[in-house]
């Protein structure tokens, strides 16, 4: 009689379950002081909106809002996403360009459905997303990573890693998501040129790029000049994460075809009645301001966490401190395992996610990852002087 | 410099893009008469309740259903869907056997995911579901087919492909899609008598089984009994396509462990707000007196298109009779090409799927699928009657 683990594919069994996930649980003791998550502030609901226009698209639609629907996404939406891009950062895309998912979380595994046959080469940031790290894993690549510093990629490791046979590269270039760094220009600029000529996919992932606090949007690496170039965006952030609406561009239409064709025979279509919703909101509201609220709010909380950091922790921690989005990084003095930390953190009543699920193999890593868009600001304070007396002790 | 097809992965290249899909902007033609798509009449389509709803879950849940959320599926909905297939079925499941998922389609990729290597055997009906061929061809498996007749699978034939390394079977005993046919309760029986033993993983597809008009429900051929035995729901038929909500129902908790890695990896959770929206509808409406409209609607549609086939086709056409579901299936006389005979269709403005696109590698083979809920009588009838001028001609 076989066992589970023989019915199981190879690809499941070296996929790494989500650590944060199994441990939003414990986090979610109303007790503890979580910046674990990833979770953005219920600020950036629009809720009445939201309602007003699900009563709108039901009006104005009918029953196409509730139908099965095509697998790119509604028209209108794509449409409006392009434009914005257009404008924001003078690309030249149209509706075809954009392909709709079910949260940029997909968006990942349909690319790797598409592009990753087992032991193709992806290059990393080091450390990366952790979700990305999993979703990849399924299609068992090897892992190549380049360090991230505090101007973006070391150009000289990258150099180095695609002397191997690479198929795609995935970067975070803004308000980097564990550690919060953005690349600069000059870092963008000197990847462009790195890799203008190869033959591999690069996949922008940008899904905090609306939540600028300080300085200017930078253009992408490869959107709108490199030929296999994808950046990921989503919803998630500014309107509603739960709704699960993200979406690809490209100027690859026949790359985007072939995701398109791998989002076919995983789930159809993302929710249409999501896309109407998301659009219909986008058309009647003023969603610059909306934005603005938010980045406001994120801007005060990043400020209350670094404000307590700067006076509670040890002067042998070090922490970045980001432009954007959602999270910082933190790290400890040489050989300290913040996994092992984790639990004394419990018992103090906060928590973090510990670095290890960042990296590709590494353990008892001396970083960790802290989210500050889901606390006010003396949460935040509390939270940190609580973190900040137990680093005191190690 | 590599090609496009360097790049795309061996997976991508060897799935099949659907048919369906591909002809359904030419059956969008408002002049064509389509018995082409799958598509759900619209009087299953609650609005003015779905409408009520979702005010009310907002009221009551706030931002809840516009966060992130656990990849399960809300417990709410989860208890809702145990409790009615234990009622239902004499089962005897909890909220722990069940995973919410983004449509039945998503819980075919899933399943795939977690048990399929390259290679491993997966057994379908002869004719399948062609979005359950195109999902499983993307993990490459090797296929096997069992004929399907009248009363279910062909035993003899299933005994002998079961000889073979074979890690899951797939079968829609209910209303299959395409053939409109059902398992009888001692074909079931059988199955289950010769796979009890056996280690492999059995889908039972059930997206039609509440659109039952005639005859009485029938038990499944391993919930319940059989150690790997999963069940497949959804509730595109029966409140919205659209929202992309179904489900899969398991007593393997180990096996349904797996498959919620999957599920993180693939796209986090099903959308939240179609969860708390779809849970709050059928807590608050009766949803017997709503399956009885469709179900009502749906004979009357299958019984005016049975009519006008009895009328206007050849004697040497047959076609199934379903208790049941959405399509039938026309067997046309032997050596003729139903693909072939598609744009002569088209030209008499009507629509249908030819059969190849059902089947693993098989040509020009001389079926057919008909679906009957999406046009009303008359549109049917005068829809068959232009077939059955065609094929009088052959």
């Amino acid at each position: 009689m076989k066992t589970m683990e023989n019915l199981l594919s190879e690809r499941i069994l070296s996929t790494p379950s989500s650590f944060v996930r199994s441990i939003l649980k414990t986090a979610m003791d109303p007790e503890i002081i979580s910046f674990a998550g990833g979770l953005p502030n219920p600020v950036s609901f629009p809720q009445e909106e939201l309602l007003k226009s699900m009563d709108s698209i039901v009006k104005t639609f009918g029953s196409t809002v509730f139908q099965y629907s095509i697998t790119a996404g509604i028209v209108e939406l794509r449409k409006y996403i392009a434009d914005r891009y257009n404008k924001k950062f003078g690309l030249n895309y149209t509706e075809d360009n954009v392909l709709i998912t079910t949260g940029s979380q997909q968006a990942l595994d349909l690319i790797s459905k598409a592009l990753l046959d087992k032991n193709d080469g992806v290059i990393l940031e080091k450390p990366s997303y952790l979700g990305a790290i999993q979703v990849f894993s399924q299609y068992q690549p090897k892992f190549y990573t380049v360090d991230l510093a505090e101007n973006g990629l070391n150009t000289a490791q990258l150099k180095d890693v695609l002397k191997n046979d690479i198929k795609m590269m995935y970067a975070i270039p803004e308000f980097q998501n564990p550690t919060g760094l953005t690349y600069s220009a000059e870092n963008r600029e000197e990847i462009f040129e790195i890799i203008k000529d190869k033959d591999i996919v690069l996949i922008e992932d940008d899904p905090y790029g609306e939540l600028r606090f300080t300085g200017k949007h930078l253009p992408y690496i490869g959107a709108g000049k490199f030929k296999n170039s994808i950046v990921l965006g989503s919803f998630s952030k500014v309107v509603t994460p739960g709704m699960r609406t993200g979406f690809i561009l490209s100027e690859n239409k026949e790359l985007l075809k072939h995701i398109s064709i791998a989002k076919e025979a995983s789930d159809l279509h993302t929710n249409v009645f999501s896309q109407y919703l998301i659009w219909d909101y986008l058309m009647t509201n003023n969603f610059e301001s909306h934005i603005a609220k938010i980045t406001e709010l994120y801007k005060k909380q990043a400020h209350a966490m670094l404000s307590a950091m700067d006076k509670y922790f040890p002067k042998n921690v070090k922490y970045t401190r980001p432009d954007g989005g959602m999270f910082l990084w933190v790290t400890l003095p040489e050989g300290v395992s913040s996994l092992k930390l984790f639990p004394k953190a419990l018992e103090k009543k906060v928590a973090f996610v510990p670095g290890d699920p960042f990296y590709i193999n590494k353990k008892d890593v001396n970083t960790m990852r802290l989210n500050y868009t889901n606390a006010d600001c003396e949460t935040i304070e509390e939270g940190i002087k609580r973190l900040g007396e137990l680093l005191a002790e190690i």
